[in-house]
């Protein structure tokens, strides 16, 4: 456990020409939906669409300049993917991307676009085919999560927030590997350890809230969910002592909430997010954190990837009725 | 023409207390496809989903006690009727809002839960009827923009962007019968007169195109158009010298762009609008506003009054290549 404030700090300032400094929206409109003062934090709004480009840039620039020309491998066809290719492609670095045979044209397309190399196996194999393409290669892997480079990344998002509003007194976080929510929770708890920190996950895969009252990563079992991207089954085993240490507490959301929470925000808020991102909203609507109406919550809203067929299965979810 | 900036600046004090600040958002994920630094007035995240409510709060507020205990009326089943209402409704005032029969429930509904009196009549005859039940009740009519304390209330919007960010060199603003780019573009002109301001209407209801080359108010034929609430026929009288002399160009939009514009904001910025708001930034993407890549210009989004349904028909729509 090496991570500090520190990292995050000169993560900031390594990555600061490239990334959006995104606005955490004050939500009045939410607040008699959520019972608190609503902020939003829009990484919805960070270029390729999610916090995934904060830790991927972070970690490509801490290599050394060999290690860049030798280019970069990564196994993702979600936002990790996006963040990895854009990254490469603005550091004009050599990006190879595994997909499964089974992803879907228009993110292929997307990661095509802006140049990277595609290598596409059976879902089962990527990380497989990954770990050889490094090696034959002389590659480097840019893992999704389980790093602290990655983790100093997406922390700098903590930093942003504590800034924009220091009197937030709850913040909660869409919760799968532990990346995002470890880097954040070591910045906030640094900078203001009065802020409480709560991850939001899937409760249909619920790996934190199972792990921590093992005590150590536990596999959960496989199941669907609608936050297409909080399906990993267990815990970065690198990211888990720090959302032991540092966070309040986890809410296992249903599906339903979910959906609500992501209606809510944008039928009210006017704030598209994907169903994912909404998981933090949902925590609130079912009533699995507890809030009061004076305190400062921020919503992470982690990204916004979603396709506006996806809209339609909000069309028969109820918000759910006001006081 | 009484309308000056120290009638705006006086009435941005008074709203202060009831109204949103809302955020000027920097969509850099814009920029490709707009040609410009873009920045977004999200006046969709306003209270009650409009920028109305600072027209309609100004004016009532700026009524006697006596005239308040008399009552207002309105005739408006959109963003104008809902603000009234909700402003009322946080003043204690009785409010009563003119609806056609064929108002939507959806809409009836929202009037009705904030305690407005409902009446209802053939739409034809809705302002005939608004005016009679003034005269019955000694109450005051509110009208929708024809009134210099509605515009005062507009413009402070204005002075929000100059502040929010002093160097926008071009605003574009959707436009109806001229209330809110009347306004807004006095503000504007006060503090930075180099700025330029410029209407985006529906090409189907071109009415100030028409009216600026004819020199006076002209009545244009009723249309029909995705931008439901840009839908008067002939500037207001009142507004029209204002926006004669304070604005540099009008762009007439057709009704693929708007909803274009609409996809790309929601899509891409993850914004949600209404197709009206779209008008600004359907006129920069159809080539009617001439945009430079240095040039930060405000696309102001006026609502974001639109239900799940209506976003269905933006499936076909292309949001247009980047080259």
């Amino acid at each position: 456990m090496s991570l500090t404030i520190s990292e995050i700090k000169a993560a900031r300032d390594l990555i600061a020409p490239y990334i959006v400094h995104t606005p955490l929206l004050r939500m009045k409109n939410l607040d008699p939906y959520l019972g608190c003062e609503v902020y939003v934090k829009a990484e919805c709004m960070q270029t390729t669409g999610a916090f995934k480009l904060r830790g991927a840039m972070n970690r490509i620039l801490s290599l050394s300049e060999k290690e860049l020309q030798r280019g970069i491998v990564a196994a993702s066809s979600g936002n990790h993917g996006k963040a990895v290719t854009y990254a490469c492609k603005m550091l004009g670095v050599r990006a190879t991307i595994v997909l499964p045979d089974t992803v879907a044209k228009i993110k292929e397309d997307a990661i095509r676009k802006w140049g990277a190399e595609i290598v596409k196996c059976d879902v089962s194999e990527r990380f497989e085919v990954a770990d050889r393409l490094c090696r034959e290669r002389n590659s480097t892997l840019v893992p999704p999560f389980n790093d602290e480079a990655i983790m100093a990344g997406q922390g700098t998002a903590g930093l942003e927030i504590m800034e924009q509003c220091p009197e937030l007194n709850k913040v909660i976080v869409p919760t799968s590997g532990g990346g995002l929510i470890g880097g954040l929770s070591v910045a906030i708890k640094s900078v203001s350890p009065g802020t409480a920190v709560f991850g939001a996950e899937p409760a249909a895969l619920p790996r934190y809230s199972a792990s921590l009252r093992a005590g150590k990563p536990v596999l959960v079992e496989k199941r669907r969910t609608v936050a297409d991207a909080l399906v990993t089954q267990i815990p970065g085993t690198v990211c888990f002592p720090y959302v032991a240490q540092y966070t309040d507490g986890f809410a296992d959301v249903d599906e339903a909430y979910i959906l609500r929470g992501m209606k809510l925000l944008l039928m009210e808020g006017k704030l598209l997010c994907e169903p994912s991102s909404a998981t933090c909203i949902g925590a609130v609507l079912q009533g699995l954190i507890p809030v009061k109406q004076t305190d400062k919550v921020c919503f992470f809203v982690s990204g916004g990837s979603v396709s506006l067929e996806q809209l339609h299965q909000l069309d028969s979810i109820e918000i759910g009725h006001l006081d």
